[in-house]
């Protein structure tokens, strides 16, 4: 018996391989010292930093992969899972300095592979992070033929007396919003239920309130906020920064809120995408539990000190900034008005 | 419509996320800057290192965790995970920070969550490395129920000038051998298939040739040499370290071997574990197959110049170290006599 009648091909993972190391080499800064084929990727830290901390993130797409899978789209996801992890780090103040990614599926697609890790390289170069690494696992009886699994790891760095951790914020701070572009990567479970299920509508299905099919709606990248972030650090003070994922603003928000503090967003302050309304309508979902899936249009909550709030650019890197709401006595608590 | 209708609790992903705390609080030192919650996982570079280079690995642990599975045993995954991570790094000598993970699961059990952390954690905290984060995913509609997937990246650190990277070996030097304790965490798609398919066996029959049950066998826990390597670092020089994973000595070993560089391995310089003679047997699996497919007993490779090779102990943290071959002039062959 040789390995490959085992549903393992070394050979095919082989050629994958080489696919993916001309896609990731174009990610790589001065800053990496290995090669692809090493154990282990090696990133020396940029000089500079006086005391710096590592900032770092794991995460998948979730369900969006079954979206992906079905209109046989694979670079997307791993754009999506680049600027989610991008973002997550964003929020504590750290820029990004390298990632890595594992792919596992039932049997190994070098063209698809290929596909998700152009993705990954795109949204690496678009942000200035190296692609240092990865595991393609090829598992026969975990995963169905076709179906496939993708997790990254972020690390950046930040300067210790730079993190933002909310800890400054205080009642009368000002909170602004960065529209999202529908759902991101998070809700796809309810999303796919409505629209495939309840709707039953099919993968290239035209939508006309949505201007686009479905596979193009539910397949927009997951925006980076890292530039729009970055400029506007230049101009006023960031207090707190919530990446709004699963759970929505009401979980999200509160997880940045210091002891004494609770907040008042009001829910016309900046545009909902269509998607959302769609998603409420057809699904007979309540308002209430749209707020605690999705993002509702709003990808990124920053907050401001009262006194800075008249000096936020109304735009930043191409995105509206939005006056969404305010920090108030109390605790913990984030009412939708 | 609700989202826990949809398939996804984020009620129960949170209960799962309070056990996951305690256990995962108990790896960690001061350098970890961050609370369960936030965002991302702060970890401050410990001081003391004049240029700092991270080393990072991500991976996963195949379809031994189809075993796992069926055994109903999640903890041992978790130790696998880490302790494989731990030696992908510690061959470019590198020693551990900290360690995030990724659970992702048709639905989450919150038991078996814990159960895989717990895992993660004991390794960890054996290792020295912090657990400070990591994502637990639910995918209805991806994951079968009952299966599970498991990766993890973890981010060490080496001075710049002590990085191992094998550059230094030379025709002459001397390679060891560090033992496994059985397949560790390669090679159990064909491993499986002949223990199930060919021998059907159940996962709980007792095998007399391995004096342990199939569960007991296949699921023994990955060693680290992060111990062992790093008290023979104290007595000799090491030149080059390779971890014997999927492909290997035969395509793990040529990966650190210089230009003009090759090697010869003798295979009756340490013991190979009987779970190899019987999937062999069992198997009709020919020699040279296996040893590109499993790490046949030597689950590290050591190269030592010759003038240290005397030196080197033939115990190390527990383990017999074995003379296995040597380095010869060529152009990165792995010779087997």
């Amino acid at each position: 018996m040789r390995y490959r009648e085992s549903g393992v091909d070394i050979d095919k993972a082989n050629e994958a391989t080489k696919a993916i190391a001309r896609l990731v080499g174009k990610t790589w800064s001065k800053s990496v010292l290995s090669q692809i084929g090493h154990f282990g990727g090696l990133f020396e830290i940029p000089a500079g930093y006086k005391s710096p901390v590592l900032v770092s993130s794991m995460d998948g797409v979730g369900t969006k992969l079954l979206v992906a899978r079905a209109a046989r789209r694979y670079d997307t996801v791993g754009q999506d899972l680049v600027n989610h992890c991008v973002n997550d780090i964003l929020v504590q103040g750290a820029r990004p300095l390298f990632f890595l990614d594992y792919v596992a599926a039932g049997a190994i697609d070098p063209a698809m592979i290929a596909s998700v890790v152009s993705g990954l390289a795109t949204a690496c170069q678009e942000n200035g992070c190296a692609l240092i690494g990865g595991e393609t696992a090829e598992m026969p009886g975990l995963y169905q033929e076709g179906d496939f699994d993708l997790a990254g790891t972020i690390v950046g760095v930040v300067e210790r007396d730079r993190i933002i951790d909310g800890s400054r914020i205080a009642p009368g701070d000002v909170v602004f919003a960065l529209p999202s572009n529908g759902l991101h990567t998070n809700g796809y479970s309810l999303a796919r239920r409505v629209i495939f299920d309840v709707m039953k509508l099919g993968i290239d299905a035209r939508v006309e309130s949505l201007r686009a099919t479905v596979a193009d709606e539910l397949l927009r990248v997951h925006r980076s906020y890292l530039g729009a972030v970055t400029s506007l650090q230049e101009k006023v003070e960031i207090r707190g920064l919530a990446h709004i994922t699963g759970g929505g603003i009401l979980e999200n928000l509160p997880r940045i809120l210091p002891a004494g503090c609770a907040a008042r967003i009001e829910k016309g302050a900046w545009p909902v995408p269509a998607i959302f309304d769609l998603i409420a309508r057809e699904g007979d979902v309540v308002e209430g539990e749209m707020y605690r899936v999705f993002n509702m249009g709003a990808g990124m909550l920053i907050v401001v000190p009262a006194a800075d709030a008249a000096r936020m650019p109304s735009r930043a890197e191409g995105l509206d900034v939005y006056r969404a709401g305010s920090i108030m006595k109390g605790s913990g608590d984030v009412t939708l008005v």
